[in-house]
């Protein structure tokens, strides 16, 4: 089965935005064993939209297009493959009282704007928008599957994962054809390329399963992936592959697949029955942000206090003047006491902190930009340790917090190890 | 004059890479006035390669491709090149003597593969390429012209920016050429499709200016883009449009272009030398850190306490137990009592809070997923906001700290209005 993908929307044919949704998809599809030959992107355009459209089913089996299925006048995709096909414009009635519930619930007066995404070509499949109010579908056409999806990543992702990747999981294998099965090994504390070095034989040697080190934005990943008639066979080829790379690798690897270092963290802390604290001062919020974002963290993550002054470090964590004055605010000193103020503020078992400089400014020689220390309180003595991060504001954000979260992941981990009690 | 840009690679197809060549180049040859209607990515395959070339030339005047110039058998670009326009492909004298010097300073014994990638369209003219090895090339064919570059990004860019946008600028605009130049207005508490009804018939009538709503992640934003001889032109094309739009929808405009919300409410406390605390409960700390990616953030922002127990949010800050019991953690009541003990705990002068229910579950039939409470507090009595949002729970913290944020800028600007003191 071949596949194209068709980004639409001139925003991204002004470089304004980068095409993220393709990436997404390109990825999940390769995943699926589907190949994707080719990907064009038009403007919000009709009749390029549409000559673009009949490019693509040309050549492909199944377009997958993103974008140009909102409220407004610019978005045509709807009208687009109607136009194509040959299909008329219908309105589907289930679409349409989901977006009037919604504008009832917001209060809006007018919302025929919003009705117009309710309109999909006769005859398509709607596939319903678990996030947002604009649906997709599927339509098949003669040979051809033409499958629409919103621009907006969120809704986009939740559509593919929800309807739309299962949809073309069964529609490219209804039987016995080799699958393609991908496991993900994550990893913490060790960058890509010394990944890759580490297992560059391995590397080399492999063609069922291929191994591919993958950049992600705070952490390396591997992925392993197997061809095979089904899901057992590839199993067992990636097994021996995953094994030699746990004996290599193992003290890195905290996950695989969709575990976030978050996630493994808070299963963690929920089968220990230890509940957990923070305290942040460069990362802004950011730890906690990361520790909510897991579905039932609230039955183990107390809160974490963001203490961007020194007189909050000192009045809500109790972090001794004396210390800040001696040490700095940036210091293991300082991280050591916000995680032991965080723990007693919150009354947690345990607590993590960060304490850094973010920048722009505010670096010195001896303290710059970057400069980072996590501790962790309450298994043990607490400890503290040091990390010099590059990149811009954001990005020592983003480090920062990813490096108090691989410290407390390895602090959990070596606790259970040690079998150190409550 | 129409130009196509065209991505030549397989890993742009298996989304292990986001093409940001193709970004980049769009935006510069938006700034040219250049119109780019496509954008195709194809695979590194021969075949494939040549047809979406023969599809290309036949729309657009130029097609710029980027990547497949390197020294491996995948490399095919420029072989592609030759085959459609039926030239022979020859070594370049001096492309080639660049490569063999490069590989003496390396002391690279054996470089053919090198040397491959002096081999360009017989007529072509060069494109140096000051840090790498692969030389690019731009090929007059019939009424046609080909670009190519290779795909590394920063060589890709040096030779954009010396050779290949000069030639391009001098190409389509011989003389009196024209620029384009887009002004983005921001909006909070609006949706996409209720800002395009409440300006539809200027965006009508609009030819030059144009005017495009677009839908970001949590806020609307207005596009609006003039064609004009120079900049000086352009502004006075922008400005009554602009004055226009302010003047319908001027209460929901927060910001222009790169402004964030953040970063305006930033602004505002500092001129206003007021300091700022927050809240947190459903959004975990996305607050604290959608406030700290503002660079001087420090000056104005305390910190933020997130309270994810009600334990804590009566320790913490003060909510009192009665409170909560009558009311329930998620409401008006507990969000004031939150801001309220925000500025207490952190001594600030103003405080922003949340409280809400991000999913998956903890929803009832009287308070669903979704329903978030924000307040503040400082700026006269404390005043609090319902909203129902909808999404994921990522989506929900999300909205709910975008919720926040803009309760916070209109507080801050009502106060400005009616000349409220410290």
């Amino acid at each position: 089965m071949q596949l194209e993908l068709l980004s639409v929307g001139t925003e991204l044919l002004l470089g304004e935005i980068l095409d993220t949704n393709a990436a997404y998809l390109a990825e999940k599809l390769s995943e699926l064993g589907i190949n994707v030959y080719h990907k064009t992107t038009v403007g919000d355009n009709a009749e390029r939209l549409a000559a673009a459209l009949r490019i693509s089913l040309a050549r492909a089996d199944v377009v997958l297009a993103t974008g140009g299925l909102g409220p407004t006048e610019d978005d045509i995709t709807a009208a687009a493959v109607a136009q194509v096909t040959g299909a008329d414009l219908v309105e589907d009635e289930a679409a349409a009282d989901t977006i009037r519930s919604f504008a009832r619930q917001r209060g809006l007066r007018q919302f025929d704007s919003l009705l117009k995404q309710a309109r999909v070509p006769k005859g398509a499949q709607v596939v319903p928008n678990p996030v947002g109010t604009a649906p997709g579908f599927i339509l098949a056409s003669g040979s051809n599957t033409v499958i629409a999806l919103p621009g907006v990543p969120a809704e986009m992702k939740a559509m593919a994962e929800q309807t739309v990747l299962p949809y073309l999981e069964r529609l490219c294998a209804p039987d016995g054809r080799a699958i393609i099965l991908s496991r993900v090994l994550r990893l913490g504390g060790i960058g890509e390329s010394q990944t890759e070095a580490e297992i560059a034989d391995l590397i080399r040697a492999q063609t069922n399963p291929t191994i591919a080190p993958l950049a992600r934005e705070y952490e390396a990943h591997l992925r392993i992936t197997a061809r095979a008639p089904d899901r057992a066979a590839a199993d067992k080829l990636i097994a021996p592959i995953e094994a030699e790379i746990r004996r290599r690798l193992g003290d890195h690897l905290y996950g695989a697949d969709e575990e976030t270092l978050e996630a493994v963290v808070g299963k963690m802390l929920r089968e220990a029955r230890l509940t957990l604290a923070a305290a942040e001062s460069c990362t802004g919020g950011l730890i906690g942000h990361r520790l909510t974002n897991v579905p039932g963290s609230s039955d183990y993550f107390a809160g974490s206090l963001v203490t961007y002054s020194n007189e909050a470090k000192t009045a809500l964590l109790n972090v001794p003047e004396e210390t800040i004055r001696r040490h700095g605010a940036v210091s293991a000193d300082t991280a050591r006491a916000m995680a032991e103020g965080a723990r007693e503020a919150y009354g947690s078992d345990i607590a993590v902190s960060s304490t850094g400089i973010a920048g722009p400014s505010g670096g010195t020689a001896a303290k710059p930009v970057g400069l980072v220390y996590t501790a962790i309180a309450g298994l043990g003595d607490a400890i503290a340790e040091e990390h010099r991060l590059r990149g811009n504001r954001e990005m020592v954000k983003g480090r920062a917090a990813q490096a108090a979260l691989y410290l407390l992941y390895r602090a959990l981990r070596s606790r259970k190890a040690v079998g150190v009690a409550k």
